[in-house]
Formats: structure tokens, sequence, C-alpha cells
């Protein structure tokens, strides 16, 4: 942290990026992640419509919510942008199955899509414009990221997919709503201001809401900013701003250089999650379907599980012995019997009598765990994480190894696995929606002009 | 920082305070003090009917707000406790004119009155248990200071009448809501999770917008937890949680001691902001004005001002040219040459209009000024800060020293004092309302039953 790096003019940079950057020759690849990420972003909040936290937040709301165009995802109907965006990244984040990116420590669409949308069926955007809104919020919040140790702030206690989120949003929404590089800065300079959301809350209904108030301020500070409200135009970089107060090592020269480097979407990419719960079972999960799949293994023939994580790996997944669904999320022994019992690990796995069920609570007790620095089966050398199963049949031990789970960067889902997902989303939600009609609105977003929401999204009651 | 203190159980502590503290014995001199800053609060809002933050900020929330039963201050209609919380906090600190605790480096009240009064109108609560819920806000506000290092918190960026007030009044709203002890601590966990306000968007119109903000959250959190959204029990003390992440140096037992000690109102008390500029002017207009009364100066008379601060009295006071209302208030130079022309420092000595005037602009270029350890005149030690005033007049030279400002808690404005703002601020809002009538509803709110708002606000067009 030196002056030098305060005269270092980030929010003029990002302000200048969002509003000018010339997106007509974006390559079909990065569209493509973009569609991809919209068909996942919009299935799972989609899929949260029957969370609590989302019932709660929308009763808060009042019985007659604000008149408007943008719609709420989990019911169909319309409200103003700021309370769509709000109740949609709400419902985006509740069943915890939204995309990941790792450059962040956080969750980049539930902020962006909900914020963009919102804002787009608002102002009639077209299609296009949607896109490139989505790619502008993605990049800036890659380059805030570039600005700061991440690690340091997540590990201080931020939820960085809010206060990171927040300001990709505010710049994708301020290119929206067309403004020019003056406003961006002060919609940016806004948002600062509005950026929060504490760890601590992790495993209550408060960290879903974290990026619905993220997505709603995006909206909010860009309107505000259109209609002259001012902020400091050099927020960000200056002494009492966004990177000194939320960062204690930030090195603001790496947020234009982020802007400057190849586009970070293809750089860095999104994890999407094929399964709804914590990221850190997804190998397992993927070992265990791989076994009962491959070697057609069924849940009554097994005697005892035994699963090897890296060190460290067992960190999040405390809950040992679930009784919840919000805990069966956080539970390798629950992931791996839902996915014997059920052939596969999906929302219908997460309900409360779903992890109570009797058969899934006997196979609990039949798994042991270690942590190991050298895995017990493969190569000796691993990146990131590994998970070896081993289940022990009247038939001998099956033995699975994954390193890299399906759905990463480096192994994304093809088109089948990511509407897979998408319908078995539309399905749990109750809306009795046409997945299929859905989806070929969603994959075809960006040839709308005007956007104005899914036809295929209908009203629904409660 | 150390494991012990995190074993603190202070979310609950406060929740308990706030839920069960038995107020019906409450000293008259904590009553009064509440009604003080109910008057103080609201007038300051009223002022503020045409200020551009409060202009663009109630245009961007839309044609037609939500509907509800809780008052926006600037025009008397009605809309719900959400919004008009947002509202009446950017409202009350838009002139900068509101009052100020030491303890919190802030303004309490800003924050504190507009949720509770429109939380207050939204449950048609009593007079009483409004006012009862401004003490408890308070004493909350305080003990959550007590717990930080506060310069430090505000050193590194923070607006602490945002990020402290905000938990202070969710208290507070919890109160009036009637919340039990759990759903209270599950308010202050949630609310947490909103705080945020940077200064460095001082001096612009992000500032004003963060006690908004804050009331509104206030609100939010504490209807949300009200229909059984969850946060953290412990949130506060916890190792990712509000004192670990807002505060380096958190001392978190300083919470229990301040719940458990005398009265922070009373303790601590109030600085009623005589003047709408810069508190670090305050001593300068009092002398310079008691010149005017005394001894009978006119501004045409004055062929030379010289001004004496303590060291560091002119950090804040940066423009010694200035040429917009919002300057004026960061002048040393134009709060002398108001006292002067206008023999009063109100609203109305800042519009752009007024800083500009010629016979201001003359008066500015006749200041000099300089920082001494040592005051020029009277005794060699002083408190906090001081001021030294020498007019050269045709008649000679006058000097005045001021050490304690009018409205410092050790030197308060007697009601007529409190009631002449309150009018002059009435008058400046041009609302046609009358001043006199309000002051009647104020002085006798917590008489009423059930709290409805104050009559006398009629509805005024913009």
């Amino acid at each position: 942290m030196t002056n030098i790096e305060f005269s270092v003019p980030v929010t003029r940079a990002l302000a200048e990026y969002a509003s000018t950057k010339d997106l007509s020759g974006l390559p079909d690849e990065v569209s493509e992640l973009a569609r991809r990420a919209l068909v996942d972003t919009v299935g799972v909040a989609i899929a949260a419509r029957g969370e609590s936290a989302v019932q709660i937040l929308r009763g808060t709301l009042g019985i007659e919510l604000p008149h408007g165009n943008a719609t709420i995802l989990v019911d169909g109907t319309r409200t103003n942008a700021m309370t769509a965006a709000l109740l949609n990244g709400t419902a985006g984040h509740a069943l915890d199955y939204d995309d990941v990116t790792d450059l962040i420590y956080g969750h980049p669409s539930v902020v962006l899509w909900p914020a963009l949308l919102a804002a787009a069926e608002d102002v009639r955007a077209t299609g296009r414009e949607l896109l490139e809104a989505y790619v502008v919020g993605f990049e800036v919040q890659c380059a805030i990221a570039s600005g700061m140790d991440v690690r340091e702030h997540y590990g201080r206690g931020w939820h960085s997919t809010a206060t990171i989120g927040v300001l990709g949003a505010a710049a994708g929404v301020a290119r929206l709503l067309r403004l020019d590089v003056d406003a961006t800065q002060r919609t940016l300079g806004l948002v600062a201001s509005m950026a929060s959301g504490s760890r601590q809350n992790f495993g209550t209904m408060t960290k879903p809401l974290h990026p619905g108030l993220a997505a709603r301020d995006a909206v909010f500070a860009a309107n505000l900013a259109a209609n002259g409200f001012t902020a400091d135009p050099d927020q960000l970089e200056s002494p009492l701003g966004y990177f000194p107060m939320y960062s204690d090592h930030h090195h603001v020269r790496g947020v234009l250089e982020a802007l400057e480097g190849p586009w970070a979407l293809t750089q860095h990419g999104l994890n999407v999650k094929k399964y709804p719960c914590c990221y850190c079972t997804h190998r397992t999960a993927d070992a265990v379907l791989d076994l009962a799949k491959s070697e057609g293994v069924r849940a009554a023939e097994v005697r005892g599980v035994h699963l090897t994580l890296e060190p460290g790996g067992f960190d999040p997944l405390i809950h040992h012995r679930p009784t919840t669904a919000l805990q069966g999320k956080f539970s390798a022994e629950y992931v791996i019997a839902a996915a014997l019992l059920d052939g596969k690990v999906g929302p219908t796995s997460f309900t409360d009598d779903a992890v109570r069920r009797a058969e899934a609570q006997e196979l609990i007790r039949l798994v042991e765990f270690e942590e190991a620095a050298i895995p017990p089966v493969g190569l000796e050398d691993w990146e990131q994480a590994y998970a070896v199963v081993r289940l022990e049949t009247d038939r001998g031990t099956l033995t699975r190894r994954v390193d890299v789970p399906h759905g990463d960067t480096r192994s994304p889902l093809n088109r089948d696995d990511l509407e897979t997902k998408f319908r078995d989303c539309v399905e749990f939600s109750g809306t009795g929606w046409d997945a299929g009609a859905l989806l070929a609105e969603l994959w075809t977003f960006d040839e709308r002009k005007p956007f104005t929401g899914f036809p295929a999204l209908h009203p629904v009651g409660d």
C-alpha cells in the first residue's frame, strides 16, 4: 500500500471499460460461456422457489410488490428492477447450486444475472446488450479481484460473492443503462459504499440474501447515478476507498492489467456445480456415481464405505450425522448415501425427509473417512484436491479416484448435462413450467430485440 | 483479539437488552434528551426538502412509492416503512445539520429516528414504546462503539454513523416490533451483513445516503427476522463476524460493561448543531455572532479578520475560496462572512447564491488564519479545540475566544434555541407547515397511543 498506488486511476479505468469497451467482435467462445451461465443461473433460481429464504423474503416485502417490468424467476410475475434483483439473487443462491469462479473466491453469475436481467427488462435493452453487460460485469469482477488479495479478503470474513460481485454487477447495469463514463464512475463510487456480507452468516438464510442485496444495490446505484447522484470519482483507489478498506494487501495496478489482459471468462471460467451441495463433496459424488453406473453397484449390497480426501478436505464437511437438508449439503457421508440410493445427486436429494430416510441414515453410519497427503491409489501428486472412494460389497472392493470434478472448468459439463441439471431444477420447482421451451428461450436470449424476459416463465401463484 | 474474547456472548446480551430491558422507570432527563433529539432530527430532515440528494433519491425510487403507513418527512406523504426510513435518513443528513455523539464518531439520531418513526407508524406502536426504542437504539450504538476502537474504525474509512448506527437502529426496531430475544439476536446477525459506508464519499450525495441506507436496513432486517429469517446467533463476537471484520482492535467485553453502566445518553449526550455546516466551524461562528451581538459589529465596518484554531483545526476546512453551498459548509472564511452578513448562520446561508453574493466573497478575501498550540488570548491550555476571532474595524480590534461551542453537551441549547433552529428549518423547507403546531406534536409524541405520525405534517406536493 503506497501513495503511488493511490494515483492509479482504476475507478476511471473501470468506468471507461464498462461504458466504452467495443464488444462487437466478442469471440463465440465467450458468448457461449455467458449463455451457459444464464441457463445455469436461471435454473438454480427457479429450483429455489420453495426454499424458506425465498419464501420469507417474498413475504417480508409485502403483499403487493412495486409495479415494474422485471420478472421474478420463481413465480414469473413482474415487479420493479430493484425488487426483482433482490429476489432473484437470493433465489439463485438459496440452494448453493450456482456457478463458482476461483479468482473471486465466489459465485459470479448469481449477482450478475439477477441484476442484469432486471435492468435489461426495465430499460428494454436488446439481448445482445444484455450479453455484453454480463461479459463486462464478469470481467470487472475479475479485475477487482486482481487488485486485491482475495484470500485475505475472504479470510477476514467478507463474502466476496457479494463484496466483489456488487461492483461487477454495477458496472454491467451501468452499461445496460447506457451511462457515460462519468456516470459509470459515480455508479462504482456509490456502490462501493454498499459493499457488505459476512461469512459468519454462512449456513443461515442470510448467506443467499447477500447476492440478492448485491444485485439490488447494483441496480440502485446505477439508477441513482443515471439521475445525477454524486459519489467520489476516484473512490476505489483513494485512501479511504474500496481497496484500502476491503483489502489489507491491495495492488490496484492489477486491475488495469486484468482489464488489458485476455478474457477472464475463458481464462478463469466458471465451475458449474453438478450437485446442489458443497463443492468439496463433488469429487466424492462423481466417484460414487461412476461406480454405481459402470459397476452397477446397488445401495443394498454395500457393506462398508471408505473415503479419503486431501489434507483439509473435510474442513467444510462438518456434518457427519446430518438430519436436515442444509446439514446434508455439508456432509460427505450423506452425499455418498444419496448417490448410492438415488443414482444421482440432485435437488430432490436435499430435503429434510430425504436426509432422514432410514436407508440413508444406515449408509451414513457405514462411512469411514481419513485425509492423506498421498492418495491411497494412483499418482502420488495431485492438484487442488482429490477424492478416493472404496466400496466394500459382497462382490469385493470397488475403488474410484477423482481429481477434477465434473463441471470444473477443466472438465466442463456438456450441453446435455447442463440441460439435464436445468430440467431437474424446473421439475423440483413445482411450477409445472415447460423446461424445453424455457431452454429454447434461454439459449437464444441474445437474439432478442428488445429483451423483455422469457415468455415461458408464465406467472404462477403460490 | 483472543479466543477468550470470542466467547463473550455479546450478540445475545445486546438482544436481551433490546428485547427485555425494563424502561418503565426511565429518568426524566433521559426522556427529555430523546424528545430534544426528535425535534432536532425532524427539523433538519424537513429543511432538506429541496436538497439534490433528496430529490434525486425520491425520483429514482419511481413515480409511485409502495403503499404504507410511514410518513415521508419532507412532504408528509406516506409509504412503507423501508422506503420512508431510506428517504428520511437521507434527508436528515443532507444538510449535515443533525446531532453528533463523540463516542461513535458520528451522528446517532439520523439513523435511529428515521428507522424508528417508520417502524412505529407501521406497527402502530405507542409513543412511549417509540421513546423507549430510541433509548435502546442509542444505548446499543454506544455499547457497540465501546466494543471497538472507533478512532481506528473511522480512520480506516468507515462512516461510523452508518456502520455503528445500523446495529443500534436494528435493535430499536426489533424492540418496536416486540421481537423476542432470539429474533432480536437474528436481527443483529442479519444487519451485521449489511453494514457499509465509506468516508471517501464525504462531500458527495452518497454521504447523506449512508444513514438512509442504514435506517432502511435496520427496518428490513428486523422485519425479516420477525418472519423467521435466520442469521448466525453469535454473529458479532464470532471470528468472521462484525467486531473482527470492522475493527482491528476490538474488545467486545466493553459492550457488556457499557450495557451495564450509566445511561450513555446522559453520559455522552448529543452535540446539537446550531449551524448547518462542519462542526469545526461552530466555535468560530459562535465567536463572530457573539461579537456582532454584544458589540454591534456590522459587516460593512470590518477591515480585516484573523482566525486562530488549534493545531489541525483547519484540516476539514479545505475550502478557502468557496463558490458553492457545499464548499461553504467546509469553509471557515465563508462561515465568518455569513455570520457577519446575516447575523445568524442558518440554512439560508448555505445556498449557492448566498455563498456567491459579492459582499460575502469580499469578506472571505479579508480572512487570514493560522493554527497555534497556544491560543493567542486567554488560558494557555484548552480541551478538544478552540477558536479565536479578531476583527479589525474602524472602531479598533475586537476579539473573542470560544472553547466550547453552543450546542455541545457541555453547553446545551435551551428549548428556545432548539425551537428557533426548528422554525428556521421549517421555513427553509418551503412546505408552509405550521412550525408551532409541529413542535407541540413533537414535544408530546410519547403520550400518543398509538403513535400514528404527526398530523401537522400534512401532505405537500412537489
